[in-house]
């Protein structure tokens, strides 16, 4: 039971808006999140715009790089949205019309407001399997390990949660999390040996004020259990060696 | 006057609590909007996580492609502060003692509490220029086209504040937001040829759902004031024709 099982990720944020800082991206956390939660860790986020050879390199660069990688944004009507064709590119496939999707558009719109622009977020790589859209109905779309959201975080948060079953995530990273109100550079010395001792874990460092203090929370993360709540115990006996109280979990907000 | 001098930027946001959900990055947007508002276009943003090899790679990559590089995150006094001795890696430069860093430290903590891991934050890539922090005391730095600032909001905000007058910016990305309560899907066939009219320009949509109705904003992006508001003055029409009332900028909060 030593060895362990990783299983990687990328996300892919596309859009002009979020970088000219019109929008403000929320999706990356909330796909961050979500897949730390099923054992998928999420190696890297890459925000670019709206530019067909620019979403080609990198859709390519990360699928051949991680088990999974996620885009969200660019799918809908508008000329602006590139993301379909764009991933059919990339993959060397045909974009064509998915009829299960034409479908799904037709009995949502009706056949007098199926726009052409409409009928367009029906189209997908040559292969695709669909991706429901409970809350607007037009898909995004799966081909190989590449998985099509949408950009509204609404929307992107309902199809990664309607699809994250069908992900297949390794080890659970499990977390611990002890805080203190002692300074970094306080205790950063024996922090820095503590992650000596535990090489098989990761020990970050997040400073805080509070309450008019000084503090930092300490997350110690790895997929094995008893290490971890031995890294804690030893890190509980640094805080109070200082002269501070260990907290587990984060301070409470005052 | 038709030439257009154009001036890029990325920012690498470095941290393994952003990547796995911990933390929600609020410093993309934040550079994203100043960097808009000073005539530099933010071409793409990269998370990344604390591993030197991939900040590194990352670094030379983006350094090499853009006027301008911003990473934030890891300057800190722990063991997983590692942004500055990877950017001297990627650099090819030592990494030393700042003398003026080190003497800003030992001004604010006083010689009993500069602990070696506070010293830490003294050192950068041989050769480089320090960035103001007011917020903190421990620098950033500037080191050929790359700026490492801090990952705390508050800091890296104030980093980014006081340096932004030192950045030159090419034609400034001026900007119309029109707005209108029609479908996307309704509108998108005109405002697609209307992007093909204007080519200079960059019109981006974004759907809302406000009062219980759909619309969506139009974005004119370009550095030409009399083709933007020659744009936005057949927008107008468009929508008109669609039985809608324009609205400039983005619709009232009801």
């Amino acid at each position: 039971m030593t060895s362990t099982s990783i299983v990687t990720a990328a996300v892919i944020v596309i859009g002009n808006e979020i970088l000219s800082g019109r929008t403000k991206d929320i999706n990356l956390n909330y796909l961050a999140s979500g897949l730390t939660a099923i054992g998928i860790r999420l190696m890297e986020g890459r925000f670019i715009p709206d530019i067909e050879d620019t979403i080609v390199a990198t859709v390519n660069e990360l699928r051949a790089r991680h088990d999974y990688v996620f885009t969200t944004g660019g799918i809908g009507p508008t000329h602006d949205d590139i993301t379909a064709a764009s991933v059919a590119k990339a993959f060397g496939l045909k974009l064509i019309k998915h009829d299960r999707a034409a479908k799904l558009l037709l009995d949502h719109y009706g056949a007098e407001n199926l726009t052409e622009a409409r009928l367009r977020m029906a189209h997908t790589p040559e292969g695709a399997t669909l991706i429901d859209n409970p809350v607007s109905v037009a898909p995004g779309f799966r081909i190989g390990n590449v998985f099509v959201l949408a950009g509204v975080p609404r929307i992107c948060q309902a199809m990664f949660d309607g699809l994250k079953g069908t992900l297949q995530g390794g080890d659970p990273v499990l977390s611990r999390t002890v805080s203190g109100y002692v300074g970094e550079g306080t205790i950063a010395g024996d922090l820095g040996k503590l992650q000596e001792r535990y090489p098989t874990l990761e020990i970050g460092s997040y400073p805080f004020f509070r309450s008019g203090k000084f503090g930092a929370s300490f997350v110690i993360r790895g997929t094995e259990k008893d290490r971890i709540d031995a890294a804690a115990a030893e890190l509980h006996a640094i805080i109070r060696n200082l002269g501070a109280e260990p907290i587990e979990g984060e301070p409470a907000a005052t």
